[in-house]
């Protein structure tokens, strides 16, 4: 059994809403010397497979379901 | 300026609908092997302050903002 980590964000230069409200409120709670919030989503993938296989799986489940390569870019992570 | 990497997961034994459906539309899609997908939320938070300071602040954020501490953990990793 493998574990893979996707990891899935946007490209430089597209917005990212919900990291600038994120620093916004945390802004508002009183923390300071905040310089930028990225928000990132991860799946934690446990494949049967070799590592090299779930490696190649899990990038074709990108391309496929996870990522939308418009405006986000991947990367998987074999544990 | 330090980054830091917040990870926000839910407790062992807490529902994750959103792993279990990627995990149900992979397989619908072809993919085979798959033993469990979860859901992680990542913020990466750039912070003008020490190392150790970083942490503390990144870890008051989750308590007061970012993370329900009735079904969620966190860790705080400084890059």
């Amino acid at each position: 059994m493998v574990v893979a980590e996707i990891r899935i964000e946007l490209k430089p230069g597209v917005a990212d809403p919900e990291g600038q409200n994120t620093k916004k409120a945390l802004e508002l709670l009183g923390f300071e010397g905040i310089a930028n919030v990225r928000s990132i989503k991860l799946f934690v993938v446990e494949l049967d497979a070799s590592p090299a296989e779930a490696k190649k799986a899990c990038e074709e489940m990108c391309r496929k379901l996870l990522a939308n390569p418009v405006i986000q870019k991947f990367s998987v992570q074999i544990k």
